[in-house]
């Protein structure tokens, strides 16, 4: 068995590692397949080395199965397919207290302030699992995460099949947020600037617009017939996003930032009051938008298999985050756990 | 009869008018009252001459009685006992065909950009009439305005019974922010750094805190058990107050902005989205908004008495204003606009 663990510094080692036995309530599982996200990204760039203590296993989008249950575990057996929702709520702060552990004052994150998924073998509470129908593709499994994040984005901005909705910005979490918007029946208008986002976007059907191409103001005015969006999904993280989300919503528009924007950041707080607009954040999930992913994936109604640009072997970790940082064109890369 | 024309320039003339005759649909009022909004010192610091074309009667925080009535008005007789509601939408716009006509793409605010009530004889369309009861104090009446101001942030606000509830600046509609929310139930905190609005708000039995002198977030913190507010209303307009507010929330709370900004202002982002909070805008009041306020004045359920700092004759008008600019400590001053 083995683990990819970050080391500091931009670097992976990949080790043989010692199955963890489950302890009581715990699960031990094979992982299939773990994608990269974004978040990995910024640990392998440093940002997050006040959180991960290298050196130790990263990685959270997984898929997998059990091969060991621990005492007290009714619900899982060996051989069950599952994937892990990597939240470690505290259940003692406001947060938990008040039924919002997802976003738990003092939460730890499974993958970046505990061991994650880029290991063959991860032993994990069993509170975390959610259950996986016996045919689906692991592969596409893997993709449960960041759908779970998309579903819980466009439950939160209330999208409806009346809307007409844009969104700022088509990596994996934008695109998804996209695909389920439309899944719900809205009108959905992606803008995205990258030109392999742009053209993988028109390839799964999804409107898209460039922004440095086109008046995007204008444009969406036009599709309106001059309302404005109804939500509009901040993606981006950047401050031209920041500036374009008041301008698109219509009269008590939604927006809803989903964007980490790691400064302060000018916001028109006039145009929010003129047209009362609506903004909330949101953040990774709670357990009802990773059973709609479940079922979203498990039903193939999204072109999951479009958005996974390549899969790699967990040996290939080290050149794969140095191609992302090269600027290779990867909408999601898995990389495969076990044998 | 006369009225106050504002000539630009931070200049007032009181003359001799002409009573207006109302046309189909429209009532010719005697105001009685009429307060001094901060909107108006605004008309009158000459940041407003885009909108008020001088020389123009300004003013809309008004109470008075019906003196003559036009064609085609069923519900308004004379005498009734009125107060205006100074919006005139265009029921074209996006926002009026989605109901939302109080946020009219292309609002008329009567006072604005059409005659206001600075003056003894008022015409108006009687769709801005609400009716008062018959024994309601006149000048009490003419806080109607600025209280469904309030009413209506409370209320989109949603607060309620089981909320803790920060106002950040007490003037005027902080005030009434503040005692309508704690008419609700709630407990009321408010933030102000003015000793004689903290000395006001204390009379009338509001909690008061200034945060130039304790740490304002330990003591929302001390107050909610670490979890924080459920409720901030930022009613300041300031960047200070932009940057308290996301602070203050408990995770999922929300962020009421009252305040007027006139620029972009930095916000945390990156706060609201760890936190899933909820911002919104709010801007003037609906129809059930003024009914909530009759209501509540006419009950004597609010300490409107000691709102109103001072009530001077419409002459007095130039000097009032230039003492406010002085600096001068009023809460509410009233114009007496008929003999």
């Amino acid at each position: 068995m083995k683990g990819a663990f970050y080391e500091g510094n931009k670097k992976f080692s990949v080790q043989e590692i010692k199955p963890q036995s489950p302890g009581p309530g715990e699960v031990r599982l094979e992982v299939a397949y773990c994608g990269i996200c974004g978040t990995d990204y910024h640990v392998y760039l440093g940002h997050m080395d006040k959180r991960v203590k290298a050196p130790q296993v990263i990685g959270h989008e997984m898929s997998g199965s059990v091969v060991e249950v621990g005492e007290n575990v009714e619900v899982f057996k060996v051989g069950d397919k599952v994937v892990v929702r990597p939240l470690v709520p505290c259940l003692k702060c406001p947060a938990c207290q008040s039924g919002h552990s997802h976003i738990c004052y003092n939460l730890n994150f499974m993958g970046i302030e505990t061991s994650g998924a880029f290991q063959s073998s991860w032993t994990v509470p069993s509170y975390t699992l959610h259950h996986l129908p016996g045919d689906i593709d692991m592969r596409q499994a893997a993709m449960i995460e960041p759908v779970a994040v998309a579903s819980h984005d466009v439950r939160l901005g209330q999208v409806t099949n009346k809307d007409y909705v844009v969104v700022l910005g088509a990596g994996p979490i934008g695109m998804l947020v996209a695909l389920l918007a439309k899944a719900r029946g809205a009108r959905v208008l992606i803008s995205e600037i990258n030109k392999f986002r742009i053209n993988l976007a028109r390839e799964v059907g999804m409107n898209v617009v460039n922004p440095l191409e086109i008046d995007l103001l204008k444009y969406v005015e036009e599709q309106t017939g001059t309302a404005g969006a109804d939500v509009v999904f901040e993606v981006t993280g950047l401050a031209a996003g920041a500036e374009m989300m008041t301008k698109l919503a219509r009269t008590r528009g939604r927006i809803v930032v989903v964007g980490v924007f790691a400064e302060p950041t000018k916001v028109d707080l006039l145009r929010i009051l003129m047209r009362e607009l609506q903004l909330r954040g949101v953040r990774v999930y709670e357990p009802e938008d990773y059973d709609t992913a479940i079922s979203l994936v498990a039903a193939k109604e999204l072109p999951i298999e479009r958005l996974i640009s390549e899969i790699r072997s967990l040996e290939q970790i080290q050149t794969t985050f140095e191609e992302i940082e090269k600027g290779a064109n990867f909408m999601k890369v898995l990389l495969k756990c076990s044998d």
